[in-house]
C-alpha cells in the first residue's frame, strides 16, 4: 500500500483549501491513510506530519503498521480518558489556526465540543477555526490505486467462486434463511473476513422487496429467488446479485428477467471515461423504459465499491440543477469500481435483479464478478 | 412494544427542551420508536403528530407497521430525489419554528444543508432555529421497558445455548479464523438474525490484544483463548466472553483467569438501583488492584446493551470532574441491561476477558446470561 502517495494527494487538497490541519474522524478515511483497521482511531495531518490518535487497545497495532515508514514523519498519540480531549489537547499543542474537519462525518455535538475547547484554551487570540470540508479524503478514495485493484480483482475472484459454489444449491424446500446462513458460510469458508452486508435471499413475492431479510419463507415452484451478497476481503468490499426461478418460470417473470438482463448490459456498454455516471443509470433506465418497467426499478443503478459497500460513485438519475444539494455530477474515471445492478420490482408478484461489480479502465472497463447468468435453477 | 408509551416519554422531553417538533435521524431511535428495521428512514415528533420519512424500498414494510396503530397521528413521507429535501420540506409544511436534531449523530453536512434550506425558504420571516439536542431518545432507551426485557431474556438465553454449544469445540489444531466461523455459523442455527459483531476468536500472544480479529494461527497447547460473541434477535443485542485455556494452564495463566473471575464478581456486587456505574467499574478495577493487575485492565467494565451492542450506560472509570466532556455520572436504575466485562492482558503473554449480561431488577440484578464457568477446554 503505498501510503505516501496517498498522504501526498490529501495533502494537495489541504493546501488547497488552505489548511493548517486535517482531522480525519471517520474510520474508512483513516483506514485508506494508514492501513488501519480497528475500531477507534482519528488521525491528524499536518503539511509534514501525521498524528494517529487511538487507545491502549491498538498501540501495538499501529505502531507495527508504521514501523516501516520512516519516510513519514508520524507521531502515535495514546488517548487516556477521551479522544475528544487528546485530540483537542494534540490540535492545540501543534499550534495550527484552520483546522478541517469533515463535514459529511463529524457529528454537531464533536464540533461544538472542540470549538468550545480550542475557544477556551486560546482564549485571548481567538485564532483558532474549525472548518467543515467536503469530500477531501473521498475525492481521493474515487479512483483505486493499484494495490486496491489487486485486492479487488482478487476479492470478486472469490465472490464468483462464492456463487458457483451456492446458486445449485438454492432449491426447494429450503427457507430463505438457511440459504442465507449457507452462503454467509461459503463466504467465511472461502477466505473472506466477513460478509459485506447482510446476506439478501428473497423468495417469491419477498423478492418484490428490494432489501428483503431473509425468513422462514420455504422456496416453492415457480419462485423467483434474489440472492444478493457481498464478503469483505483485506478491507475491500464486493458484491454481486444473481436472481434464478425454480423450477419453470411463467412468461412474466421471463420476460421480467430478460428485461433486467438487458438494461444491465446497456448500463455496462454505457461505461466509458469521461462521461457522467447518470448516462450509465440513463442507459438501464430507458432500456427498462421500452419494457414498460421503467417505474419498477426505484433504486440507483449502482453504487462505488471500496473501503465500503457504498461509496462513490452512486450510479443514479441525473437531478434537476436546482436542486442539487451536495454534489455535482460525476464524470467516469479509470480506477473507479462500481456495481451495475439494475432491478425491476412487481408488488405481490417478484422480483427480478442482476448485479456485477466493474473496474473502469482506461479504454472501457472489465467486468470483476464472472459468473454466468443462469435463470432457471433445478 | 407500546409505542404509544415511548413516544409519550419522548415527548414529555421535547416539551422540556422548549421544541416545536424533533427530527430522528439516528437509524436505532427511529427503530426504537417504530419497530423499523431498515437501512433508510427518518422520524420527524411533533406534540401531536409522527411523521415517517422513507423511500420507495420501504413503503410496504411501514405501512403494515403503522397498520394497528391508528391511535398515532401518523403520515408516511416517501422520498423523491433525496432525504435532505424531503426532510426540509416536510418541516416546512409543519411551520414549525425550533426544530430538535440529534447533536451526538447530525453531522456538520446536515445541519448547514438543513440550515440553509430552511433559511432560504422562510427568509422574510428568519424564524426557523435548528436546535442540537442531547440524549432526548438515549435517556428514554436507558431502561428498558417488558417488551424489550423478555426480548432479551430469550436473546442471552439463546446466546447461552451457542456458548454450551461451541466451548466444547476449542480444540488443539484448529485455526482461530475457523473456530470463528464455527461460532457464527452457531449463532445463525439458533436463529438469531445476524452476529451482533465480528465474533473474535483470540488465541495465544492474541489473546492480550482486547479487540484481536480471527486469523489464521492454530490453537496450541497451554494457549489462553478469548471467544468474544453476540447475536441480534429481534433487533436487540447480547454479547457474552468466556477464556478456556487449551491443556494445562500455567500458574500465571491460572492466577490470572482467577483474578478476572474475582474481579466479575466484585463488579457484579456491587450492581444496585442508585448507585453510580462508576463504583461497579471501580470494584472491578479494586478487585484486580489487590492482584497488581490494576494496570493491565484498559478498557471499561462493561456497556449498555439493546438495539445498540454498545449503548447507554458506559460502565466506566470516574473521571476528573473538570475534564467532563459530555456527560455527568450515570446512576445504576431498574430496567438497565448491560454487560460485565472486565479483562487482563499482558502483552506477548496472554489475556483473560470474562463477559456476562446483566439486568438490573428493582431489588438487586439478574444474569441473563448461564454459561458456566470453565477454564480449563480439552
Amino acid at each position: 500500500m503505498n501510503l505516501l502517495s496517498r498522504l501526498s494527494r490529501v495533502r494537495k487538497r489541504i493546501a488547497a483549501a488552505d489548511l493548517d490541519a486535517l482531522l480525519i474522524s471517520y474510520l474508512p478515511n483513516v483506514r485508506y491513510l494508514s492501513g488501519f483497521d480497528g475500531s477507534s482511531a482519528n488521525l491528524i495531518i499536518t503539511k509534514d506530519q501525521l498524528y494517529f490518535i487511538t487507545d491502549f487497545r491498538y498501540i501495538t497495532v499501529v505502531e507495527s503498521l508504521f514501523a516501516n515508514t520512516s519516510d513519514l514523519d508520524f507521531t502515535l498519540v495514546t488517548v487516556d480518558l477521551s479522544y475528544d480531549e487528546t485530540i483537542g489537547d494534540t490540535l492545540l499543542g501543534l499550534g495550527v489556526k484552520r483546522i478541517g474537519v469533515e463535514g459529511a462525518h463529524f457529528t454537531m455535538r464533536q464540533y461544538s465540543w472542540l470549538r468550545d475547547f480550542l475557544g477556551a484554551a486560546s482564549k485571548k487570540t481567538n485564532s483558532v477555526c474549525l472548518v467543515p470540508t467536503e469530500r477531501i479524503i473521498e475525492s481521493v478514495r474515487l479512483c483505486k490505486d493499484s494495490y486496491e485493484i489487486e485486492l479487488m480483482r482478487t476479492a470478486a475472484a472469490k465472490l464468483s467462486e462464492v456463487a458457483l459454489e451456492v446458486l445449485p444449491k438454492v432449491s426447494l424446500g429450503r427457507s430463505e434463511r438457511d440459504v442465507a446462513a449457507e452462503v454467509d458460510w461459503t463466504i467465511h469458508r472461502m477466505g473472506f473476513e466477513r460478509t459485506a452486508f447482510e446476506t439478501i435471499v428473497a423468495s417469491g413475492p419477498n423478492s418484490a422487496l428490494p432489501h428483503a431479510r431473509p425468513s422462514e419463507r420455504v422456496l416453492s415452484p415457480g419462485d423467483l429467488v434474489v440472492l444478493d451478497f457481498g464478503g469483505v476481503h483485506d478491507g475491500y468490499c464486493v458484491d454481486m446479485t444473481r436472481t434464478v426461478c425454480l423450477g419453470i418460470p411463467d412468461t412474466r417473470a421471463k420476460k421480467i428477467y430478460e428485461a433486467v438482463l438487458e438494461a444491465q448490459a446497456a448500463a455496462i456498454s454505457a461505461i466509458a471515461v469521461g462521461v457522467s455516471v447518470c448516462n450509465i443509470d440513463e442507459a438501464a433506465r430507458d432500456s427498462l423504459k421500452r419494457h414498460g418497467l421503467a417505474d419498477a426499478f426505484g433504486h440507483g443503478t449502482g453504487h462505488g465499491l471500496g473501503l465500503e459497500v457504498h461509496e462513490e460513485p452512486r450510479i443514479s438519475r441525473r437531478r434537476p440543477q436546482e436542486k442539487i444539494s451536495h454534489s455535482v455530477e460525476t464524470l467516469v474515471k479509470a480506477g473507479m469500481v462500481f456495481t451495475i445492478e439494475p432491478g425491476v420490482y412487481i408488488p405481490n408478484f417478484g422480483g427480478v435483479r442482476i448485479e456485477d461489480d466493474l473496474l473502469v479502465t482506461p479504454n472501457g472497463y472489465e467486468v470483476l464478478t464472472q459468473v454466468p447468468y443462469e435463470f432457471v435453477s433445478a
